[in-house]
Parts: structure tokens; sequence; C-alpha cells
């Protein structure tokens, strides 16, 4: 039995998570639910999983689930020593950033679902992962499939092929979060940034962040990671060895299977919720190269990830501040991608950053980006 | 250095693998070389890379560079101590059996592209293979990517899919061996022999074979094993895990690539000889589900693999005799699959069958099919 403490519990990952736990529970043991402020969820999920301890933003809750749970902020919970692995699911990189740290430092295996994090602190969280036998494991699309390539053949390797579907501009239903209504999901901050993902996906800023992050998670130089259109959505993501061989994930179309893979890893387990792919129903997949000149928001993170050091900080940092004034009606859509090239162009780089330098460029971006998209 | 020694080396896969050895001379030693009956060829090689150890039908040989060989048997080359590696290119399943066996029993390394030896004794070769040590690498197309897709990731399986692509029924030049002149390649048994691979690529048949040896050599049911109709050949392989992720292998249109994989295994090593994989350029892979009335050899193919014990051996054994009866003009290209579904039909399957059970059941396939191939 894995014990397990998922922090994010009541945004749409951290659900899909408690869905793989509810799928295998003679797999897991659910010792921790931390949200932050959708308490009411957070009190049904309490009742349903009955973790030892829970984390919330310190307000009183009524729920008589949530009565005799051990309150512990959500550091402790990651750190705690009853703690196998932390799914980290929460939004922001704010937020997440002294968590993941927390967990990182207690040697956990960490599914990390938050990729705000790893874009603005990267090297230094793989670096301190290596330092305490922590394990930082990938969830999401791209991510997965290269990591599940490299599973067992690591290299050596020529290029990378990451492929981009152009995402909604509107989130999916499942984004939102099930178990909430939409009417009161708009009150919370998840589901802003629920629709900020599905901007990012829109503009090729996620497949761009991704490309960051193959190159921070499994040591591939940037200039080896490349990103091919690819409309059907079928095949996540391509390694070239060096004698020209390539191996490829396909993956059904369904968010499920990456994430059970996080929590089954190295195992794999069967799935009902997974739909069988069809090549032959599908019958044809294209590919084509990005116009970076159309994607400018891809080619931001591409740059970004060639420059190294504090670049992804701000790159996430602008995106962030960009994408929510677009969706609080301050700019439109074409300043986005403006703003955040803007800000690449006049950061100051730091090559090796500490954690106060990576704080300092991500208060510096977000202010930069903020000047730049009041009306 | 690996110690190497090539049999069917003037034959065109023997001729393929000379070139991987060729192009990295600092990683083989080559001590044997072999062949049947192509003497003008085997004295220019032999001249070339100076073998230790020749071996050649019982003719005497007045080139200069064959003076002073040590001329040994097929057989003792393969289980030679100086050598750590067997190349098996020979052609047929008759000739190939005992030399394979005699490279197995010695522990040796093995790059299999002799796959009539594997249809016709496929499951007692593995036995033995693992009794002595001794590894048997695939060197072609769908039964190398299956073995690159599992390295390192072996399952658990839930479906192997192997993709066919329509061949022609010419060989394609390289085919009839480098070095020969076309007129003289049709005196040699290989020429016919490599007529004979084009026509069982049209037919559907190498695919149905191969699907046949997925089971034999990776132990994979052979209800897991499904065939896919794919015309531009890139996809050459996919594994389903249980969890419903897809691992894939992609390969640029060269033989060189699997060929040298056999032999760098489990490494991989840069090669200028590959061309680049340019999915972009490519544009779209096609793939559709093949009709079984429409691939009647395709169809048998997989119905022998199903019956298991000595059908894959008589399969095999009427194949050869059907299709080179038909390039021999005796019978119409439609009489082919009829020959092969009526001996099929015919056999009584030995369901764990020895060394004899395998001679005879071939040997009963051979007169069976020869039968309804008199004109």
């Amino acid at each position: 039995m894995k014990r397990i403490a998922v922090l994010g519990a009541t945004g749409s990952v951290g659900l899909q998570a408690l869905e793989v736990i509810r799928a295998f529970p003679d797999k897991f043991e659910l010792v921790g639910l931390a949200a932050h402020t959708n308490l009411a969820l957070l009190s049904q999920l309490v009742e349903e999983f009955n973790p030892v301890m829970v984390s919330h933003a310190p307000e009183p809750v009524s729920a008589p689930a949530m009565a005799n749970r051990k309150a512990v902020s959500m550091e402790d919970m990651a750190s705690h020593p009853d703690v196998d692995a932390v799914f980290i699911g929460t939004v922001g990189s704010l937020a997440g950033l002294p968590v993941t740290l927390a967990a990182i430092k207690a040697g956990k295996s960490i599914a990390m679902a938050n990729h705000e994090v790893l874009l603005m602190a990267g090297p230094l969280l793989m670096k301190a992962a290596r330092k305490h036998h922590a394990s930082l494991l990938p969830v999401h699309g791209a991510l997965s499939a290269v990591w599940q390539c490299l599973h067992g053949e690591p290299g050596p390797v020529k290029r990378v092929i990451l492929t981009a579907q152009e995402g909604p501009t509107e989130p999916r239903s499942s984004e939102v979060g099930t178990g909430v209504m939409r009417q009161e999901a708009r009150s919370h901050p998840s589901w802003r940034m629920g629709r900020k993902a599905g901007v990012d996906a829109k503009t090729l800023m996620s497949t761009g962040m991704q490309a960051i992050l193959v190159s921070t998670m499994f040591g591939i130089p940037q200039h080896q990671v490349e990103v091919i259109l690819h409309p059907e959505g079928v095949v996540r993501a391509l390694i070239e060895y060096v004698d020209g061989s390539l191996k490829a994930v396909f993956s059904p179309p369904t968010h499920h299977l990456m994430l059970q893979y996080a929590l089954s890893y190295p195992e794999r387990w069967h799935s009902n919720e997974v739909p069988f792919l069809d090549l032959a129903e599908i019958g044809r997949l294209t590919f084509s190269s990005p116009d970076l000149a159309g994607y400018p928001c891809l080619a931001s993170a591409l740059t970004a990830g060639k420059m190294g050091g504090t670049a992804p900080t701000a790159l996430n940092a602008a995106d962030e501040v960009a994408v929510l004034a677009y969706l609080g009606g301050q700019i439109g859509l074409n300043k986005v991608p403006e703003v955040i090239a803007s800000v690449l162009h006049a950061h100051s780089v730091v090559r090796r950053p500490s954690l106060d330098d990576i704080v300092q460029a991500d208060a510096w971006a977000r202010e930069e980006a903020r000047r730049q998209t009041v009306v």
C-alpha cells in the first residue's frame, strides 16, 4: 500500500488523482487531503476517504466530517514521515514552491502536476531532488510521454519531438472540477487558472513550456527538443536515438492514463477507464511544422528555454499575469504574446540562480507584466 | 571488439551486415565468413576482411585470397570458441537449422536474419537458447521494432500491433546482392529466394510470419498479436501495455538501421547511413484494418500461429514450395494461398514437437505442397 497525500485535492487534476486512488483501493492508503478554499468539496472528500491529515486555509469549518481531524500545514503534510508519495495538484507557482521544496527535502516520490513551480525553479528543484533522493514524476501529456519513452532506454538521445494540438480557448468541463457547480466554480481561483490552461493550450504556450520542462526534468539540451503540430493528438511525444530509430508514445484521448502512470510507476495497471485506441478507426495521423511567427508564445517559450537560468521563471510569471489580464478583460489576446516577449527581452537572466534570485525574478517579471497590462 | 562470424555473407542481408561491420571497424573483428556457392564474391570479401576462418561449399577455389585460410564447416564456425557473435544470413530453413542449433548450443549471441529457421523450429530453438544462455536477436522490420519497444519495458503487454506495407512483387536491387551482376545472380539460389521475399511481402505472408515470430521470440500469446495496414511504413510496430498506453517504434526507410541494432545491441551507435525521419515532411500516416479475405496468406499465417506446434513449420514449408513454383511458372499467384491453406488444413499438428517431428512435418508439408503444384 502506497501512503499518499493529495494536495490541491479539490482542483481538476486533484480530483482526477482521487479518481485513480478510488479505482485502486488495494494500492493506496490516502493519508492526507489538502485544499485551499473550496471547503465544501473538501469536506465531502474527507468524508469519503477518511484521511488522517487535512489541510486547508485557516477558516473555521463546520462540516462534521472535518471534526477530530489533525489539521496540518501543506508543508507538514508533504514532508510527514507517514507519507510515501505526494500528489501536487495545486495551481500557481508561488503557493506551490514551498510545499514542493518540503516534499523534496523529505525525499518523497512526487507526482508533479504543478508545472508553474517547475518553470519557476526547475533546475534548483531537480538539484535538490537528486540531493535528497526525491523523485519528481510528470503527470501531464507530452512530459509523461517523454518519460515513458525514456523508461528502460534513457539514451543516447539525438532529439525529442513533442507534439502540439491546438487546444480550445474554453476549458473542458473536467477542468472546472466535478462535484462543483459551475456558478460556484467561477468564484474559485482554480476556475480562472483552468481557463488559463485553455488559453495556454490555444497559444501553444503550454507546449513550449513542456519543451522547457523536458530539458529540466530529463537533462536533455534545449536545442535537441523540437515541437511538431499534430492535430489528432494521438502521438504524444517521440524520442530519436542516436542511431536514427525513434520511440513514440501513443495515448488514447484521456487524462486519466498519464495521471495513473505517475501513481503506478514503475508498474502499469489495467484500467477500465482508459478507452481502447483504434488506429484503423482513427485512420490517419497528420504532422506539420509550426510557423513560429504564428505562435509567438511558443517562440518565446523556446527562446526562454535556450536562455536558461531565470528566463523560464520570467516567462512563467509574465504568462500568468498576461493571460489572467486577458481573461479579466484588461487586454486583448494579441497583447498576451507581446507582453511576454517584452518582459523576456527586458529580463536580466541570472544563470545559476539561488532561491532568492528566483523569487526576485518572479516578482520582477510579474510587476513588469502588470505594468504593461494596466488599462 | 566483438568477434563476429557472418554466415550467408554473399546474400543480400549478409552483405548489409558486412556494411555495418565495415562502418564500425573499431567495434568488430570479423573472424569468419561463410557462403554457399557464390565463391567469386566470397573471395573478394575474404580479401577485404581477412577473416581467420572461411566456409564454403566443397569446391576447389583458385582465388589467391582463399589460399592458406582455415576452411571449416558452417557449424564449426558458428560454435567456434573464438566467435562471440554469429550473424545468420543464410536462406532457407533446411540449411539454416543445423548451423543455428550449433550456435545456440555454443551459447552465442545470434543475429537471426533467417526467419525460415525460426518458423520451422521456433519454440524448440528458443528453449535451447534459454538452456544454453544463447541470445536470438531479430534483424528485420517489425520483429526488431517489437524488440526495441520491449527493451527496457518488457510488459505487462496487452497487445502487439505489427504494421504491414504491401510490398513490391519484384525484389529491390539490394536484395539481389551488390557486386554480383544480375545475370550471374539469376543462377544463384539466393536470387530466387530474394524474389520469394518480394512475393511474401506482396501477399502479406511475411507480416503474418512476423506475427508468429513475435509470439515465438517474445513469448506473447498469438491472439494478442494483431496486424494493421500502414502504407507509409513509418510506424513499424506498437506495444499496448495493460494500462492502455502504447509505445511505438518509427523507422526511417532503410534496412541498415535495424540490422545495425542487432549488432550494436544493447548499445545504439550513431550512423551517417541512416536518413533523418522528417514527420512534418511525410505529413500524414494512414492506418486501416486488413481484409483477411483479400489477404488469404496472411489469414493462413495467423491461423497457423494460433494452431501452434508444427503448424508454422508446415506453413513455412508450403509457402516456400508454392511461391517457388509460382516463380518457376508452374502455378499462378492465386494458387499460392490455396496450396498453403490446403496443406495447413491437411496437417496433423504435433503440439510439442521434437526435432524429428519438426523435420518430418517440414518434409511432409513440402511433399504435400509439391503434389499440388505439379503442372
